[in-house]
């Protein structure tokens, strides 16, 4: 394994100091893997988390405007309950707090068992479980479909709502819609090393790539050779439209690198993503292209698009403060 | 090879028309390899580009607060006289136009060449080259030092004073300045992938690194075996405060990745660097993470440091809209 570190053991907690000496905006709460916003507002919280290795999910998005506190496992792994339930409480401004999780069994189980903690606490919390990614239904550590890269728009539409002053079950309620409208298709082009295995996750032939793959290398719906970016995108949003069903609505694209794919690739996926939109006759509000949700040092993307209707649309142009330079 | 592309030939057009349709506030100059800002208004233009393969650098850079016009040149190869004047005729708003060009010799010659055109069609032209990389002393492609991920900074600054309405001079001296108080310097755990040449660049044996590599693979100081992030680390830090002659200025820390290296190892070197010069007894201001100024896929990081005056902490603090949400 050839990776920049210090202590394999420490790799969560040391990432997450170097995340609060890079944002003066958050800290790490001691002994305890959780990045938190330091400036408090009466307002409903939102939490979200899950395994490390998806950074900047879901740390980068901890800010005014998007989440209150997110929560870090080891790699690949859940947070544990008591992890989870302090980033609830140090980010409860009294308004209740959202946690947004991502479709795998073990980090639904540790966020529900966190909540109940909670409410022993009187803490008031509801939960949203994404579930974008429309490779496959059940799948390595998950029931139903995985929740993938559309979370980040799930963080950023809800984030807004809660800065708005939405109560707990509006923001809930929007968060739902979000998560009924974006869907999401990733493809890999060969695997990342966990460092706690130091072996590379599966391997694929030279010229071979597997569609659907989940964030974690769980497997995807098939393995078939390389082509051209066109035509991975042709297939991706083909299957894409058929789960959308949009019909004269607007849309957000978020094209997403899982690691190792270069922004100058991203960038020439993103305009086969906006062009061939537009030959479907789908009108794109806005398109991300970045790493928001990766995969260690995966090389591959996804594809999200998120239907909007005309609440969504104004709260995803709310400002964000999370990114900083 | 294996990457998501079309046409070989195409990818630096195709990308960059992937960045317009990422960001509504620049577009694509068209039948050239130039990226502009929208909105014009009365204020000294900032240039920059070189060759493509850098991303996000330096078409992610132009916006306000920062640059006016990037200019692309192929993968690793200086823009051409003709598309670096485009740039020139495209973002002047009769305030003149500075240049900022990395240090290699055929981006010098091609930029100085394009400002004596634009000096027959009147435009005030000045220009500024950034030599940051304090490995080597004369390289591959360069004579004197190499400029580098420290560029950006220079961007940065220099784009708040043109935006406070500082004249060309005035400009020019704030990125001079900057300049002088950047260093910066590099390590790399692998090669990288030129779409044309479709082999990987140079290779490395498993557990073996080079130090002070420049961004196009130009050779470094020396190869060693791989370490801990907290050695490499020390051995960077006190080859750059060597250079930097740092008596009790604050400083701007830049961690930036090469393209494959994942944010949580530049997160654990981010919190080595910021504890590190602590010890040192080094005053940090700000600490960026990210990839600022890629090779393509390489693995690896540079660190920047910029000691800071008054001046340029105050211009390091303007408002930049350059990445979007």
């Amino acid at each position: 394994m050839k990776k920049l570190l210090n202590n394999v053991e420490n790799v969560v907690s040391e990432m997450l100091k170097g995340v609060e000496y890079a944002n003066p905006r958050v800290y790490k709460v001691e002994d305890f893997n959780v990045i938190a916003r330091k400036e408090k507002s009466k307002k409903v919280a939102l939490v979200s988390g899950g395994g490390a290795g998806h950074e900047p999910a879901h740390a980068g998005f901890v800010g005014k405007g998007m989440l209150d506190a997110a929560v870090s496992g080891e790699v690949f792994t859940s947070p544990t309950p008591d992890q989870v339930l302090k980033a609830i409480q140090v980010s409860d401004n009294g308004e209740g707090v959202l946690l947004i999780i991502k479709n795998y069994t073990g980090d639904v189980m540790n966020f529900e068992m966190a909540k109940e903690m909670a409410a022993m606490e009187d803490i008031a919390v509801e939960q949203v479980v994404v579930d974008d990614d429309i490779a496959v239904k059940n799948s390595l550590y998950t029931v139903g479909r995985r929740g993938v890269a559309g979370t980040v728009l799930v963080h950023k539409i809800a984030g807004a709502a809660a800065e708005k002053g939405y109560t707990l079950a509006q923001v809930k309620s929007v968060a739902e819609k979000v998560i009924t409208n974006v869907k999401t298709l990733g493809m890999s082009l060969g695997g990342c090393t966990v460092p706690a295995s130091g072996k590379v996750s599966f391997e694929l032939a030279g010229d071979e790539i597997e569609m659907g793959l989940g964030i974690h290398g769980e497997p995807g719906t098939h393995r078939e050779k390389l082509q051209s970016a066109h035509e991975h995108v042709k297939y991706m949003l083909t299957e894409l439209l058929k789960e959308s069903e949009i019909k004269d609505e607007e849309v957000v694209v978020l094209v997403n690198g899982l690691g190792a794919t270069t922004l100058m690739e991203l960038n020439i996926i993103n305009k086969e993503v906006n062009e061939q939109l537009q030959a479907h006759g789908v009108k794109i509000y806005r398109s991300l292209v970045g790493n928001y949700m990766t995969s260690l040092e995966m090389p591959g993307f996804s594809i999200s698009i998120l239907k909007l209707d005309q609440e969504t649309k104004e709260l995803f142009d709310e400002p964000t403060f999370t990114t900083l330079f």
